[in-house]
């Protein structure tokens, strides 16, 4: 038998439960030996709660105690979440997490203490929710030189986005629609300032590179800008607006990250990922592209994939599942030198300045609208912000294109 | 150092030399020590190959080899492949596998000698090439009760349909394209009598259910009726028609299992899987759906997902990787009794017989195709064969509807 600990009773924590205790005939059948949750950590009592007697608050019960062996770590954050890794992989105990702060702030130096110990440090959950990207990368595309990761990496505003195309609902109002159903916290601006999107994609960065990609040097911006004019325009141009995580190796060796809003055409297959959902694309250099597509987050899905490497460290135990994340930092390449093209959306008056600015743009006309858009040429970053910043007068607002 | 024999030295085989050579820095790598091609094994002499030496015309050089720990089986077809993976296997080296036939067939029984003999045989790239997708039913969904799998399977047949909706090119032309392309073998009845998709369907389903599929017993359609007529109402309904290969777990524990084109929602997930891609669902209890997207065949996405099943024996050497699939028979449902909608093409003077005979049918017109379609109610495939049957006269076609 063997006994597992969830520190945190939360959604994705009860959820984990659940999973355990509702599927435990594939969970147990699949370890080979029965699954069982001994404790449940968390600061409040759930009186009523079937579980109720698992709970405990002293995290050095489950530290201290011999017949524990998985923990999952699903109580999220730095503060309390780092330091109890720490020690329970220093006592030798596997920890399964959906943590994706801890694991873009940490993750290195936590797989190194597990491996030190014959443990494992797990994260499936912490990008993509019930999809199983770390696996891939991890186990599947062992033998590729993975060149890319592009992906949708947050429901949250994927949802807003969806909502804005699909319905013409405002930024706002699809916001408000997006609390209401629990799908985005009441500050949002994790979510809406693409900050969720930018840790996982240093975590697919780092895993990708096998190097510690920093996620604060990524560049990153939201989607708080994003106008229902804006997807009109792309509409016309049969496109559509999605906030993309993406990496790519660049020829020196360095890796071109960053998040942001992208104009994507609208039969990529990016484009089909709508709603709560995540899609992510990760290119080989033999396998070419394979994307995955599943629930992003979510009580069940999200813990399924925390459960799933439960399963992994039961099958495994006493040594430590390999994961190619060294400590040592990963070059960011600069995003002002990379080149693209860009949408701009500029008032009626503004056509004269645009053309001269950016000769050769294409220009797109909405029925109705007074405003207009352009596709500018592909120029790098620090050229289009130039011209594009002086002409602050007429614009209205600009978006990358993929 | 770690020796690998390859057998056979066609597409796949000089595939899996090409990734292990020329990726040897990330294959090695992720085994934690070289991997190195000792030996190819093929009839054929290769006079100028750069690996002519490695070829060998007897297999029990290879056999007899103690350095040789894992070997490439991709020579397909049963009669050699058979003996020679049960031989390799009861010596203890582990079998990597990109043979659908020979594992459709012998699968469960090849895996019980693996296990007996402390080696893997492990077989990713027989179903879905490049797509991680057995890895993801045996490692990412453990936790799951997989209830559903639903994919284009078979590149070949996908590639026909892409061009005859896509160009309006008639089914011989369009096979006739794929054979010049080398997509389609001279021989294409595998492929477009949908035998192929039937025996990755069958490896799905068992992996699903752990208990063996057999693939004669599942029921099949090819896409050879399937006319441009058929996607010029497809078109009209906003729908599409891709060949499908299914599974699903019925309420009485047996499982639903079949091939046969279906009309899809063109905003179907899957009717976005183009040409020769594949596309899987996996549906699981807690999971709900995932989609996995990728290259389903080609010399070296379907050599990578071979080398990364080498990569795993390596890291695993002297254990079994688990893999539930017994050999005890699972019970397969009637076909006949289940029900669904299906689409009906028919001529004009039809039109009166179909709609006695369908009654509640839903009627589609194509502009200036003199024939109508009919979409009929959910009925059961045995009340709807018996019906249709008697209609010859006046019927030209039928696909069911997803």
């Amino acid at each position: 038998m063997v006994n597992v600990a969830v520190l945190g009773y939360g959604t994705v924590g009860s959820g984990v439960v659940e999973v355990i205790e509702r599927n435990n005939v594939e969970v147990s059948g699949k370890c080979g030996e029965e699954v069982h949750v001994k404790y449940i950590l968390d600061l409040r009592e759930f009186p009523g709660d079937p579980y109720e007697d698992k709970v405990v608050h002293d995290f050095q019960v489950i530290l201290e105690d011999r017949e524990v062996s998985v923990v999952c770590e699903v109580m999220g954050g730095i503060k309390f979440a780092y330091p109890y890794t720490k020690q329970l992989l220093e006592a030798g105990k596997s920890v399964c997490t959906s943590n994706k702060e801890l694991v873009a702030k940490h993750g290195a130096e936590l797989l190194d203490i597990a491996e030190k110990n014959h443990c494992s440090y797990l994260f499936e959950a912490s990008v993509g929710g019930g999809i199983p990207i770390i696996r891939t990368i991890n186990h599947a595309m062992t033998p590729e030189r993975i060149e890319a990761v592009a992906g949708i990496l947050n429901g949250t505003t994927n949802y807003i986005l969806t909502k804005m195309e699909q319905e013409g609902t405002d930024y706002a109002q699809a916001l408000k629609q997006a609390q209401d159903l629990g799908y985005a916290e009441r500050n949002p601006q994790a979510d809406v300032e693409g900050h969720d999107a930018c840790r996982k994609t240093a975590i697919l960065a780092s895993l990708m590179t096998g190097r510690n990609v920093d996620s604060e040097k990524i560049f990153t911006e939201g989607i708080t800008e994003i106008t229902t004019a804006d997807f009109a325009f792309a509409k016309g141009a049969n496109m559509t607006i999605k906030l993309l995580g993406t990496a790519r190796l660049q020829e020196d060796g360095s890796v071109l990250a960053m998040v942001a809003p992208h104009m994507i055409a609208e039969n990529h297959s990016l484009a089909m990922v709508n709603g709560v959902f995540n899609g992510i694309f990760v290119t080989g250099n033999m396998l070419g592209d394979i994307m995955l597509y599943g629930h992003g987050a979510g009580k069940l899905p999200t813990a399924s994939a925390v459960t799933a490497d439960v399963v992994d460290c039961v099958r495994n135990q006493g040594k430590t599942l390999p994961c190619h994340w060294e400590q040592a930092e990963c070059r960011l390449a600069d995003v002002l030198l990379t080149s693209k093209r860009f949408f701009v959306r500029v008032k009626a008056q503004g056509c004269g300045a645009i053309e001269e600015a950016f000769p050769g743009s294409e220009r797109l006309e909405v029925p109705g609208m007074e405003e207009k858009g352009y596709f500018t040429p592909v120029m790098t970053e620090k050229e289009f912000e130039e011209k594009y910043s002086a002409l602050s007068e007429f614009v209205l607002g600009r978006i990358r294109v993929m």
